[in-house]
């Protein structure tokens, strides 16, 4: 199998539906996501039986956890045909427009517009093929989706399930699956400049390494999380204790939670011996600066190389700062740009924090966990940006759009 | 000289004094400009000064409009001055900001902020050195500025000249010179990712691809222009004309000058004897594609080069085509996603070439030329972005900055 002419042609069938995708008005592109929800509830029974096959190979291969992502059951399936339907119930990505004149009698439209082809790679959850798939539907952009080769039979089944409502529609090869678990079809993908608009890589930290490097599409890294948690001399310590627990362990492998935890030195003493023994409890391993050792003897040492890492499991590593600018500082040296927190009672340092530490989002008082498109009102979302260019943070639909300006005049000329 | 050393040391400069310009509010941005603008007034006998071994240099190398680029004069320089004084009174970028409240009880900001350090590689106009900086200081960034080793004399010296004002803000090593004539500068800017936060190449079309497509930092492209006008079969040909002559040769050298022109077929045999007889009168070469050519007997033939050729010169390529869906296929075939613009009375047409056409500009019967930031009421503009990530067109004040969240909350954990 030639990959480079079979990802080609995918993507030039996706670029010529996505066209007609893109001049669809707002109803008729929710129409279609309702259609398509109504055939994976009737798909059902044979998606279910596709990811069987999937979940096989995978026993032995993967965790707990790992094949609980890649599990379909009916309930599963009907809470994806669900998602789908409250997509749809989104606001039109596409209806943002400004407008204005300009003295030369020119009048300047700038409206919003789908990229046009946008290629994901994600993760062995194949809900997230549907996820996707609605949301470039519903912001009118054809996709390119290239699943984990482990899920690789649900992709198919999920798929070929909704095909036939981009057929009816004359939309056949909008939503493109790369149907082979050839590792090169992500490498024609990240040189197929002028046929993708846009590359997102979800999923673990090499892949994003190395597409942000070696891509020529124009890329969106999402999901690195080296998040921390800084708890001011004034912070109120048992809301401390509740949101590093929360933020810690609620779910330690997704990128919005917990790595690092920064202690005030003034309530390091009052602290970190209460904070590391609920930790411990919870079954968190804990690593420390030489201060914190002090204070929590059965703490590891932490090393340079703990303070830049991503650990997704139940580990964190404890150092004490002098104050808020040098918990500022040693964020900005080390954290991933996703999420950091301040627990304060000082408007003042509050102030401090959210102004200087760069990273998506900035919490105060409250769990690095909340960093979700859902829990930011957005209704689904795409990924999360660690990038600042075009979007930050949680992206939703509006991030899966760019804009264009239409320009009218009657015969303008520049002097 | 160790390039990568002293280059990594201008950008950990600039992100230090990058971080206090964040912070400093617009008053003080603002003020900061007005004094840059008096330094460079009275700096100018120095800064034309510098200029002579730049031009002395150039003399032997250059075309007329080249050395027209590179010189500077007493004039010029306060016009440099006075233009600074026009970014200063500009609205600020940084004061952007929406908000509103989740069902967790959290307060969502969205604010805008600058991006940090930004790169900019460009041509041989000295004027774009502090056009560049006043941008960036209204934006709140600090910027490593790498301009035409043939402008590095005058260069060095405008940057000097607005460096005490720069110090004395504590600010030194916001505005850094790239001063070396050594290429391999640039190589080290395309890979400082985490030190620059935004790479911007100006220029010609070779350096733009190499930065497309080697570098790591993320990179808005600029300016590559293969503008096409098409002439519908209902256009006003008077009007018509007169925006082709306009388009192609007010100033052919720029991005936004028209490169093609399209013609209804059915107005071919009417429009383009007198429309190449226009050109051919102003200096244009003409190339055409087998139907011109029995129309312009004088126009050499086009060949598939020229379709997605940027001339910056005075040539055209004439094709006729059956109807505004072959002019829309064309065009998206071939331009580089700057400008486009159609010339109808048709409302019809105007609707499915604006919607249709992908490009970052689509005009209605207005000449191509017009793409602009100056133009467009922005007041100043970075470059023209032919991407569709963060920018598209003119870029102004705004397209400098990203946003974060920050996000408020009285202990609120996930559950």
């Amino acid at each position: 199998m030639d990959v480079e002419k079979y990802v080609y042609g995918l993507l030039d069938d996706a670029k010529a539906a996505g066209m007609k995708l893109a001049s669809m008005d707002a109803k008729s592109r929710e129409s279609l996501l309702l259609r398509i929800a109504d055939l994976i509830d009737a798909g059902s029974p044979a998606i279910v039986r596709a990811n069987s096959p999937d979940m096989e190979s995978a026993k032995s291969k993967m965790t707990k956890s790992e094949l609980d992502r890649l599990i379909l059951t009916p309930e599963r399936v009907k809470a994806i045909a669900s998602d789908v339907r409250a997509v749809a119930a989104l606001p039109d990505p596409l209806k943002k427009e400004e407008s204005w004149s300009v003295p030369s009698g020119l009048r300047i439209r700038k409206v919003s517009v789908p990229f046009g082809v946008i290629g994901v790679v994600y993760e062995n959850r194949p809900n997230v093929t549907i996820d996707i798939a609605s949301l470039c539907i519903k912001s009118g952009n054809a996709c390119l989706l290239r699943g984990s080769a482990s899920a690789l039979n649900s992709n198919r089944a999920l798929v070929a399930a909704i095909a036939p409502a981009l057929v009816g529609a004359g939309l056949g090869g909008a939503i493109a699956l790369v149907d082979t678990p050839d590792r090169a079809a992500v490498d024609v993908m990240m040189k197929a400049r002028g046929r993708l608009d846009l590359l997102i890589p979800r999923g673990g930290a090499g892949l994003i390494k190395h597409t942000v490097e070696n891509s020529r599409v124009p890329v969106i890294e999402t999901g690195t999380g080296n998040c921390h948690v800084f708890v001011d001399e004034s912070a109120d310590l048992e809301m401390a204790e509740r949101i590093v627990i929360n933020s810690k362990t609620q779910r330690p492998s997704v990128c919005n939670a917990e790595e690092k935890l920064l202690v005030h030195r003034k309530i390091a003493k009052a602290f970190i011996p209460v904070m590391a023994a609920a930790l411990r409890e919870k079954g968190v391993e804990i690593r420390g600066c030489p201060e914190t050792l002090k204070l929590a003897p059965y703490a590891k040492p932490a090393t340079e190389e703990d303070w830049p890492k991503e650990y997704l499991d139940l580990i964190i590593a404890i150092k004490v700062v002098a104050d808020v600018n040098e918990a500022i500082a040693h964020i900005n040296k080390y954290n991933s740009k996703h999420t950091d927190a301040i627990i304060t009672q000082n408007a003042k340092n509050a102030e401090l924090f959210t102004r200087n530490v760069d990273a998506a989002v900035v919490m105060v008082n409250a769990s690095t966990r909340f960093t979700d498109g859902g829990q930011f009102g957005f209704g689904a979302e795409v990924g999360i940006s660690t990038q600042k260019l075009h979007a930050r943070g949680p992206m939703g639909l509006n991030e899966l759009t760019t804009y264009k300006y239409i320009v009218k005049g009657n015969g303008q000329v520049r002097a």
